[in-house]
């Protein structure tokens, strides 16, 4: 009945997604405060910042500034974010902070493409060439594959199975091309369309065509089915997944301002923790990082953890009666 | 892979659950406009109010007035909630515009039973062999069994699914002795402590046991995995659901004030459509109803689908594009 996993690994993406869409200044210090309160829930892999332009994205003008001043601590791995050679030269600048790693990143959607990344499929790929040459110079490898847009879209509408595996065969194609050793399949449902039978059929189909890649999951929770996509995807064994404290985030580009973004760190911890999944994160250290999360930026966020608290103290009130 | 049910049958709790944690007055009016928009989105079942004491539940001192004054339509069926035969009597005032039907009702945990229900298990069972007597009495068959707090407790702490079981039982005798036959058995996950996991446990553990009777989920989503597991009793083939717009409501009695409630709705019709699984409700129009729950009740509800919209118009402009 189950092939759920003994433990997953979450990569925290609450300051780099949450930041990105901040509809108010975060002061430099806020963002490093709220890094620093994630360093000490246990999360084994942060995301800390988006080396990308800030004519672009302005809420990560100062990453550099963000990834200079937050404290790391052992055992936990800090990435960052970057989509061409210039951000990967800001990123070799902190080699001593951040793990870095490179990624070929299409979008299975022709038209979420041109808005996220600037170019069409065709041209992103060519793009990518360079980039790709760039972190071989750099002796920085290039280990994952990475799907936008691999479940729909905003403006292109159904993203078919069909789809979202030709996205990923561009990528591994490019990778083989380039002799790229790809490790991490990563998919996204950018924007929110998922439901659980179709996480099962994409989820399916990657592993079938790619058996030796790991597929990650990055799932956003525009319309309340993210926990129910990251159940459907752990009863498939998936083990990897992003999230965000608090449920922070969303895409700039995807058309729809004041969406609800990522799934939320602390509900998918509490999901799996209670089905006796490991992800060594303290739930209530979580949700005390979501909180401050609100403080810092300024306003409530979507995850109902955060409203209805953990069974913790209710556990252990229980417990003492 | 999948025993998904072809349709599910929602009963719609918005009004009830909503109004009955209200924290401010809510005109009758309002009430009846709400009532009659979730009349207009297609669900067939509605439950409009609660014949309880004023005085434990002041927000439904109204409900005589409030089923009195909305709309019925064909094809909806109108539901209320009693515990006594005093809410008995209420109700029977109303026959010719309720669906009237008796319950059951018991608690798995002895500590919540004091709280919500006012007596110890024991106690319950007794008080309901009068109530019992009373249905009987006005023709009105007690086809329900009705266990709350199922899954978990905030007083007691966790309820193993033995305990849940046992409560079960102990309705369905009581139900043999007084010659009641129950139909469905609806377990609430009253407090927001179940997991997904924990649903096929005790829902494979009750229908193993009680094979002739349908299994009804009531669920809350006070942490976050309401709809999860939802999506894991779907895949059991669970067909009957109770949910509230907007993610109303929640138990006065739980001891969590500002917990998030119900699962809600539109995210529920939106799992379940999105996986080929027919409602009968319009997404579009339950999300407006939503939107006007929002407004009587003078607060934000939970839904993340109310913020984030349906995929209806981004479909019909990609469509369009």
């Amino acid at each position: 009945m189950s092939d759920l996993p003994r433990s997953v690994r979450i990569t925290e993406e609450g300051p780099r997604e949450g930041f990105q869409i901040a509809t108010q200044p975060v002061p430099t210090a806020d963002k490093i405060a709220l890094i620093d309160a994630l360093s000490a829930t246990g999360a084994p892999r942060i995301q800390v910042a988006s080396f990308v332009s800030p004519k672009r994205v302005p809420g990560w003008a100062d990453a550099d500034a963000v990834v200079a001043g937050f404290t790391p601590r052992a055992r936990v791995s800090y990435t960052a974010l970057w989509f061409n050679p210039q951000g990967l030269v800001r990123a070799l600048g902190f080699k001593d902070r951040l793990s870095l790693y490179g990624s070929i990143t299409v979008a299975a959607s022709e038209a979420f493409s041109l808005k996220n990344l600037n170019r069409d499929r065709t041209g992103q790929i060519a793009a990518q060439r360079e980039t790709i040459a760039a972190h071989q110079s750099a002796g920085v490898a290039v280990t994952r594959a990475s799907v936008q847009a691999a479940f729909g879209c905003n403006f292109a509408g159904e993203v078919t199975p069909a789809e979202a595996i030709a996205a990923v065969a561009d990528a591994m194609a490019l990778a083989e091309e380039t002799g790229c050793a790809i490790e991490r399949i990563s998919l996204a449902d950018t924007m929110g369309w998922a439901n659980p039978l179709l996480i099962e059929r994409v989820v399916g189909a990657v592993r079938a065509r790619w058996p030796a890649q790991k597929v990650s999951l990055h799932l956003h929770d525009t319309r309340g089915l993210g926990i129910p996509n990251a159940f459907a995807a752990l009863r498939m064994g998936v083990d990897e997944f992003d999230a965000a404290v608090g449920g922070a985030g969303g895409c700039p580009f995807a058309g729809h301002p004041g969406a609800p973004g990522n799934i939320a760190t602390e509900e998918l911890v509490l999901l799996c923790e209670e089905m006796g999944i490991a992800t060594g994160i303290d739930i209530d250290a979580m949700i005390a990082a979501g909180h401050l999360a609100e403080r810092v930026l300024g306003r409530t966020l979507p995850s109902a953890l955060l409203r209805g608290g953990s069974l913790t103290a209710f556990r252990a009130k229980a417990r003492a009666a």
